[in-house]
């Protein structure tokens, strides 16, 4: 189902946000979403009234992004909370709960989605006895201060982050972490569109991150579109871009972060900071404190997604690139050790080792 | 223009080569390759009978692989001699090495092109005062030599790359130097058609080798036929597979080698070298002495390919996957330092630091 958007950021981002990535319509109780997965040959947006609809748009990344599933399992909540029908305030929180359990299981890396359905979750109880038009209208104004949160959030960490840059700085990014994967400018992608809006000159080189292309099909056409001078490249070639002199810093978003500063985020991110740290060049990996998990001691207890391998094989093909019978490893994180990150640049500030302390705010 | 083929080496390559790679056909005078472009779901033998032919076959990496596109070019000046009518000697002489830089300007970075092809001039020069019958002779037997050396090497480039695996050792290797980058059994993938042979189990993980997938396509294809254990991945999970645990060496061809052991290789090599030394793994270089150029002091002087930005926006994909104004940088190799480099491997034996040594053999 299309429903139609148009929504503006800061006046580089205006090119971008022909259509918000999350959006929910109050007048007609609608959720909708821009399909990443179609990008950038297409901009459609969908409409997701069902748990199931939901969970298929979250597993199939038609919504991708730790912030941004966030924000849409929450909005999502809200919007099965009104399917609930049955009047015994008891029945209402236990069925909640099991909207809440079913969305929180479509992905299981990203800290986010299970942290904004716990968010609304607590909202729910804190009103359990309240009238059901009143505890509705508090879950949507939780979602919507979710969503709000988020854009002050990445706007802070897209300050943060630019102030670790020069005038002239090339900066190697990976996968998505721009404002197709939150709310607003982004998180890791963030400072480039401040960049531009400022007139400060960064050039970006965009990892393309197979298997699913994010870097080329979303981040690509998101800083071309805002005017940032942005070179597409394969994942293999970061070291030969960092050996050319061309990179003075990395910026990478960020799954779950340890309470040991560990890591999460699309896989690949470990072999850049690991070429970083080679090369000399300093390794920032940027995020809000909501993707800091507290209960995770170390990246060793961080689960981590194992995908379809004819995402490798087949998926973007005219033909299957291998022999059907070929077997694949296709984990759809990795985990970069909390050694080899410069700093950790949150909503907060930039935070440096040892973790175990600066992540405690 | 089609011909028909079959060729076996051992056990393990019958089921793979089906077709050769390269194959001169004397009694038709025919050049044919297998056209790799189209693997692995095309098996298509074409047949190169010009300049031009053949260097748009070796230009679109329809037969490619260092020691290949030697082969390849050597069976292709013979061919392009008997096409020189003029009965003077010196005429034919200075046509055959306009023909044999037609040829050399194709690919820019592995040597054993202009390798293969200053034999031939070579060989041309000596037979100079010669009939044109057996002149044409002595350049035939010169291409089909080059052609069973780089058999006979390979096999020993295998024999000594096995030597260095225990059973049940995993093997991280980039890119295609099999058969059908070589004439048989292949470099860096040798080692695991003779262990297949000699039932040896080794587990390979191949990244598929972006932009254009020769690690999907060519070399999971071999193996794969072969009853090898092979994984594919991405190129960016070398670094997770690593950490796995699953890794004990990694093993990948050259394009060139300086005379201080810097190596050319598909792009991509150099990060694997990097991740192999941050986890502790050795990394090896396996190729025929004719790749070592020491007329290159280091890495520094080898010529890198820059190929077309659509091959990795466009060239696999149903749709393109970046906008179409998106910039991208496509180089096709990078080099190794050499202090990355545990040893290489070549068919005279194994080569450890200094290589400005161990390389003059």
């Amino acid at each position: 189902m299309f429903c139609g958007s148009e929504r503006d950021g800061g006046e580089a981002l205006r090119a971008v946000t022909h259509a918000a990535n999350i959006r929910y319509d109050k007048a007609a109780e609608a959720l909708c979403i821009l399909d990443q997965s179609l990008l950038p040959n297409e901009v459609r947006e969908v409409r997701l009234d069902t748990a199931e609809e939901m969970v298929e748009a979250i597993r199939a990344l038609r919504v991708r992004g730790a912030p941004a599933i966030g924000i849409c399992a929450a909005y999502g909540l809200y919007r099965l909370a009104r399917t609930i029908e049955d009047p015994d305030p008891e029945v209402f929180q236990t069925q909640l709960r099991a909207f809440s359990a079913q969305l929180c299981a479509a992905r299981p890396t990203a800290v986010n989605l299970a942290w904004a359905l716990g968010e609304m979750e607590n909202t729910a109880a804190a009103h359990a006895g309240a009238p059901r038009r009143v505890l509705l209208e508090a879950l949507y104004e939780k979602a919507a201060a979710i969503h709000q949160d988020d854009i002050d959030k990445c706007r802070a960490i897209s300050e943060y982050g630019l102030s670790l840059l020069r005038e002239g700085d090339g900066v190697l990014t990976h996968c998505n972490a721009g404002p197709l994967a939150t709310s607003r400018y982004g998180t890791a992608q963030g400072p480039f569109f401040l960049a531009a809006e400022r007139g400060m000159r960064i050039r970006v080189f965009a990892g393309e991150t197979r298997p699913l292309l994010q870097g080329a099909r979303l981040t690509s056409y998101e800083l071309h579109r805002a005017g940032v001078d942005v070179t597409l490249i394969c994942d293999n070639m970061a070291s030969m871009v960092m050996k050319n002199g061309w990179v003075q810093a990395c910026f990478v978003g960020c799954d779950r972060v340890a309470a040991n500063g560990d890591t999460a985020n699309k896989i690949g991110t470990s072999s850049v900071a690991i070429l970083a740290k080679h090369y000399g060049i300093p390794f920032y990996v940027l995020g809000p404190t909501s993707t800091i998990d507290r209960n995770c001691p170390s990246g060793d207890q961080i689960p981590i997604e194992l995908r379809d391998p004819e995402e490798i094989k087949s998926l973007w093909y005219e033909k299957p690139v291998a022999l059907p019978g070929v077997p694949c490893y296709n984990p759809a994180f990795d985990v970069t050790d909390h050694s080899l990150i410069t700093a950790i640049v949150t909503e907060k500030g930039i935070c440096r080792a040892p973790y175990t302390e600066s992540l405690l705010f």
